[in-house]
């Protein structure tokens, strides 16, 4: 398989992560793509040129399969691996799995927020909205203080554990002065320890290069 | 089960029609939300107050399931509802199903682009960035162009078509000087015929009033 990937997206991390706990690390050719601080207003020239063929909605990660058909979306390409793996990181969809599903889904959530942040950052005044950067930051937070802090520390290992993790991680990366940590040392302590797993110690974050 | 609901949203269309296909519209409460233009750029008063409750992330739809769960994304709960009725419009994770789960994405993909221009759409001058709007109707305009057309029109009914359908609608909706018609007649054909489901007829879209 053929993952686009970037050190500097939460949502490859989070494939990467999941790669890495289902012992699929192997499987895996990784491609760099490049991301010039323009993404966040204009298309660019996609590099490589061949990712915009694999992924229309010109986003990573992408997953090229075995069978040789392009996954355009981070949690579609983990349901994949997940499968491949015979795994059971991904709950199922009964009435017990709703609690999990609905953790993962603001990690998800607060992820989105936070790359939507991510690019009004990079645009410059006057088209830079203070208020819109508010506004993420807002839902960015809303999430956080929604997590299921008991389900968290008490369930096995799922995609919700991975994807909140990751979350907490892009915090530190991008955000480190919100200090998410603030008024919410169980989530600090969960995450504290997460973050000693080798899988996402071994897929920390960093920046894209800006070309070749 | 509780739909918290505007006639506005591709998401929430998207959930009302599997919602018709699938034979549970007997099964679901609607909760009429309403969002201020200002929800482009700003925290709103959401409205009514508990809906952010529901769903941290500021989003709709939201579900509130059977048992109290309140599932925050709209393919969370389409996948909900599709166990519900026991049903097959989500496809399975083989590598068989792989093409239209690309199908899916992609529309989902499209859908998400649209809802970015429209917020950009939203904002006033200085901060209108028209390189932005030109950026997601690139993205949406390669979307469409990505749509596998023979499995569109082969395969039987699934989310993914009724992805895809929505994407068309909205787009009808919101962009009808984009003529995406043009140079696309048989996605066109495609769309004719699929819009006239009586789902995609009792589910047409309209403006959500800006105040109770």
């Amino acid at each position: 398989m053929k993952l686009y990937w970037t050190p500097a997206s939460p949502f490859v991390r989070k494939v990467m992560v999941m790669t890495h706990e289902l012992g699929l690390v192997d499987r895996i050719e990784i491609v760099k793509t490049i991301w010039p601080h323009e993404w966040a207003t204009h298309t660019i020239a996609f590099d490589p040129p061949d990712f915009v063929v694999a992924n229309p909605i010109g986003r990573i990660p992408t997953l090229v399969t075995d069978s040789g058909i392009a996954l355009p979306e981070s949690n579609l390409i983990c349901r994949h691996l997940n499968a491949k793996a015979g795994a059971r990181l991904i709950p199922g969809d009964s009435d017990q799995d709703l609690p999990l599903l609905r953790l993962w889904a603001l990690g998800d959530g607060a992820l989105e927020a936070m790359i939507a942040r991510r690019a009004e950052t990079l645009r410059k005044p006057p088209e830079r909205s203070d208020n819109f950067i508010e506004k993420q930051k807002d839902r960015i937070f809303r999430c956080f203080d929604g997590f299921d802090l008991s389900l968290l520390e008490s369930s096995n290992l799922t995609i919700a554990h991975i994807t909140v993790a990751v979350a907490c991680g892009y915090m530190d990366f991008r955000y480190p002065s919100d200090n998410w940590r603030d008024g919410r040392a169980r989530l600090a302590a969960w995450y504290e320890l997460f973050s000693n797993r080798p899988s996402m110690r071994e897929n920390t974050h960093g920046e894209t290069p800006q070309r070749r």
